[in-house]
């Protein structure tokens, strides 16, 4: 348990490590889209602007095939740091944890097999309504049955998401909900400002105090669809929202749906825990009485830089790798030293190979 | 043991019994479409000809809803006979057995979360190739994946279908591969003289040996794509593949692309291996060395006239129905007996409710 560090609901964060020890874990990658991310300097979820929009499919076909198809390298940032799906996917494979993928409006379909939802990405919330309140019913209802099928196939469902600018929708909805939240960002020097002034705007459209009409005003389609999951899968496993802001906001708007929060939990890093301009731990303690669970991935005594900087904010999450790093450390009992070997390795074979 | 006859590898028939008995089980729902169901007499799968492409699509509705989405009530016969997906339903449902609906190129979209592969309906063998050998190898590799996913998941994987007009293009790929197939069909006067001429006009095409040559001309998508999940689900659990002829098709192609025979059973009703007019289980010994597991659901003595037709000749398998009785069967020790009730309880339910 050295490994981790627990927040919110301590005692029923032991259980749930003790509980999923001897367990089968299954990860659902969810992959969608906010046309908020078009917004200039919101996100660095790709190399550049076209390319922001093939970053959900190419990190779920870099999980599954260790490359991309649709796009030539895998998901960067401008300046050459890699997705924090190399983490996940480390996580992953290191401790045999099987994956599938789902598209919750991803704009780009991935060029692997993937559980489809009939779900369009979000329209841009600085602008327009980002869904149709009828949106909303549809991602929540297929959310409840995929959730429910994937539960009842694993002990632990681990769930993380791929959706460039979902911090700024997060932010919108943790707001539009009541709760004071600051957001981390993949970019270090976190653009508040300008998260800041869309948020305003956004929340101006707000008419109604329905969490659905929340949603679909000022949200994207992963939040309900997620949250969804959540609520069916808590009643039949062990359930681990993987990720940072945008689980909390999944987390605030299933706390509006019901969900079972004795079996539920949020896996993060220490990069979002530790995060000083984010208040990750106190926004969670305030949404629901669950665990946080935290690990430290150990990434900042790498020799490669591009992993090192994980460790300094780029990209502190994203992809579930919180999650799925906690998931393999509680599988195989391996620490953050053996973790940081298997990502060097995976970081190797990426930067050699391609 | 004494609800099922066994037949071709018997001794390992009575381990896949045994061994599965304290298992997961796992029913994957592949549907499809070859244009080949569009010729008149050669299927009743559908209340007429304009409905026969919605039928997989709402079978797999069905399946998950108890009700459809695509058509307003169940897939029947035109004289108004339900799909065997009633069947399938009753006994998925009364031994909690999961499932989950894959797209294998299906001409319509189910109205539900599903494992979408890319992949498109096939043409009318009677006039012209199937598919191209890159739309097989698609199929195949994508089957493969899927195979494996859902093989981690559970501990023995049951395959099921629904492609109207697939007893055609499973009776030609037969042919092709060197087997004398007779085959089954959905109606009670088996088209035989029909589906002979097609299969004859179609083998006229073959041009190579190659067994993705043969399956892209006058196969059907299913086919190489669930011998691809057969091919790699094999290696990690135990598969039932759940149907008559047209998954003889399927073995007859795996036993040429590769799969685990210890791990591999074919699982149908009594329907199919009692039918004079076809040569199932001496077909199957022909094709590889596995065991088929034989039901009797115990119809001939029901209630209602709607499921007495199974035992009759009608629809005598299809959507899975005698893998998913003895799976459940498997699952929970029920026999026909109690197996009928529950079958009748459906029954009553869709024909009082609709």
């Amino acid at each position: 348990m050295e490994n981790f560090e627990l927040f919110g609901n301590i005692e029923q964060g032991k259980n749930f490590l003790e509980s999923t020890k001897t367990g089968k874990f299954l990860f659902s990658f969810v992959i969608s889209y906010t046309e908020t991310c078009e917004i200039p300097g919101i996100t660095f979820a790709g190399a550049d602007k076209d390319s922001i929009q093939f970053t959900p499919p190419a990190d779920a076909e870099y999980l599954h095939y260790g490359y991309c198809k649709t796009i030539d390298k895998i998901p960067m940032t401008p300046d050459g740091k890699p997705t924090p799906g190399l983490l996940t996917k480390a996580a992953l494979e290191s401790a045999s944890i099987p994956h599938l993928t789902i598209n919750a409006g991803s704009k780009v379909s991935p060029q692997l097999p993937f559980i489809d939802t009939g779900m369009t990405f979000g329209k841009n919330i600085s602008t327009q309504d980002a869904m149709t309140d009828s949106q909303v019913s549809h991602a929540v209802d297929y959310g409840r049955i995929v959730g429910r099928s994937m539960a009842s196939l694993t002990d632990c469902l681990v769930i993380g998401e791929s959706i460039p600018g979902g911090t700024t929708t997060a932010l919108a909805v943790l707001k539009a909900l009541g709760f004071d939240a600051k957001v981390s960002s993949s970019i270090p020097n976190n653009p508040i400002e300008l998260k800041n002034q869309i948020v305003s705007s956004a929340l101006g459209r707000i008419d109604s105090e329905h969490p659905y009409s929340i949603v679909a005003k000022v949200g994207d389609p992963m939040i309900p669809f997620v949250a969804g999951m959540l609520s069916s899968a808590s009643n039949v496993s062990k359930v681990m929202l993987a990720g940072g802001t945008q689980m909390a906001a999944v987390l605030a708007f299933a706390s509006k749906i019901g969900f079972n929060e004795e079996n539920s939990a949020i896996g993060t890093t220490s990069y979002i825990t530790n995060d000083d301009t984010a208040n990750f731990t106190h926004l969670i303690t305030e949404i629901a009485d669950i665990p946080a669970i935290s690990v430290n991935p150990g990434l900042e005594t790498s020799q490669y830089s591009g992993l090192k900087a994980f460790s300094e904010g780029f990209a502190k999450e994203g992809v579930g790798a919180g999650g799925s790093i906690i998931s393999s450390m509680i599988k195989t009992g391996n620490n953050s030293v053996k973790f940081l070997e298997i990502a060097e390795k995976e970081y190797h074979r990426l930067f050699t190979s391609l």
